[in-house]
């Protein structure tokens, strides 16, 4: 990897980049927030590369683990094994469930989305799409962005239902289509932000039982299905209006909720998200993993190649949509 | 389901079934140690079905939970959310990883075995397998079974290497096969007891490194491999020599361990095993959910239309081998 030094930056972009010939500039983040304002953005035409992409398993662990701690009720389980209990009366877990027939909603599918939807559709769950951008063909529900080779849905066809559109009425038919979870995994827009508040909770937890099905027939769905909706979000914290999910917990609207992103962040510690019903807050840690800067290289890599190739470069900044 | 009533016994069984023209007798239990030495097993010919086959579900997703709770070191995280603290300096999360690319082994192929599978395989695991008999052909590979539906792995093809063998050397070859987590989903015989010791314990963690790959192509296996290996149990506590497993935890041949099970059980609370490096412990409840009752009584619908229809029962018990 040593040849490839002169092309890339990491962290701090060189203050003298005009005497250098770089031909590609390749960032370890998935964002550009760290170039803001940098004469490197503004004034130079260097292509620019994030490393958007990569973060699919780390996230979808993160959020599997996290839905798992709260249906198993393992929290309450690691306390046993601190008070070196082995509980022989298991009236505490009652109402562990998991996840065969169960639907899972994913607000935004693309790499992160698919491999969340990959791992839950292994565990036996329904999965339930919601994209801004009408998806009505195969070809247009395919995955046209940098994935790990080997994760999440390239063609898009695992998804059993695919809800789409920006206006209100859109994600309310989404919201109300039988979700046992829902995960948002929404780029942050002035278009998305607080796109989640009381409305959006209300139709998740007042949803319509599913027609129960034959006794007669064992089929993929049998359970005692909850009639509230967890919530999971490890996009970013302000897609949320905060304050109505902390009622919404609170007043058991929604059964839990799993947070790796909050408003602001560090959350402070007297927040009253701390201490909402049901809620696992992590700080802004999932994406974390030994992976990471190796996956950054290899996705730089790919584009180096298909640079030589003269094809089309993934994640290439587009400085006049300034992402 | 009430005109069925009539042929299910669940926990007790009748004393006076002599009086009875019982069909067919389901257990909701996986085994029949309920029913040792009952005359009802000694001295009935009433056919009996045992539950076997619908723990897949729970029981993997405990496997899944208990895993990432270890490679993701939630935990730390778990216990930070308790203090109100985001973590800003995230030195603690140091050396989290995913399972992509990264080998899991499976020792006991069968509902639960397949499940387990099934889930780590979405996670970009590879799978390897390994059953006391051969399977070298496709069809002897084939779950022959009772599974819930939509879940497991049908047809045998999920693993990219299948070991067998009941020697000592035909496990050490599996065992030494490259896993960074070894699953135990294997039935307690005579043959099995303390099939895992000191010595397995050693070939799982002194492992070779797999060859490394080439940087120039991304590849499912992008990972910092650590040198040893994973333990699960979620089978029965005495497979285990539960003396060097302690000793294999603490002084890091194995880099952890999730149990659900121990010997003996209750396991007490001043037993060494709860203070052991990296253990995760939970009190033989992976199976527990509210699906569990549904499920079997599925199966023993399954059963009854079968037997309608004069074909092999699921779960059959032989008298004569007492399983």
């Amino acid at each position: 990897m040593n040849q490839m030094n002169g092309y890339i930056v990491s962290l701090v972009p060189p203050s003298n980049f005009r005497h250098h010939s770089l031909k590609l500039i390749h960032l370890f983040s998935a964002g550009i927030d760290s170039l803001a304002n940098h004469p490197i953005l503004t004034d130079s035409a260097i292509p620019i590369t994030t490393s958007s992409g990569i973060h699919g398993p780390p996230i979808a662990e993160w959020v599997i683990l996290t839905t798992l701690v709260a249906s198993k009720h393992y929290a309450t389980q690691y306390e046993w094994q601190k008070q070196h209990r082995w509980a022989t009366d298991r009236s505490e877990l009652r109402g562990t469930t998991d996840w065969v027939g169960k639907t899972v909603g994913i607000a935004g599918y693309g790499s992160i989305g698919r491999q969340v939807a990959r791992v839950f559709s292994a565990l036996g769950a329904n999965i339930h799409a919601y994209t801004a951008s009408p998806r009505p063909t195969p070809s247009s529900r395919a995955d046209t962005g940098y994935f790990v080779p080997g994760t999440g849905d390239p063609s898009g066809s695992i998804p059993r239902a695919w809800y789409s559109g920006t206006s209100k009425t859109s994600l309310h038919t989404f919201l109300a289509s039988g979700l046992d979870a829902l995960v948002i995994a929404l780029p942050l827009t002035p278009a998305t932000r607080h796109l989640f508040g009381e409305e959006e909770f209300n139709v998740l937890g007042r949803r319509a039982l599913p027609a129960p099905t034959s006794t007669s027939t064992p089929t993929a769905s049998p359970t005692s299905i909850p009639k509230t909706s967890f919530l999971i979000n490890i996009a970013r914290g302000p897609l949320i209006d905060q304050a109505a999910l902390i009622k919404a917990l609170n007043d058991g609207t929604l059964s839990g909720a799993a947070l790796d992103v909050a408003d602001p962040e560090p959350l402070p510690a007297d927040d009253p998200l701390w201490d909402a019903k049901n809620v696992i807050i992590t700080p802004h840690a999932s994406s974390l993993g030994l992976e990471y800067v190796r996956r950054s290289y290899d996705l730089f890599m790919t584009n180096w190649e298909r640079r030589e190739r003269g094809e089309r470069l993934f994640n290439l900044v587009d400085r006049k949509k300034g992402y």
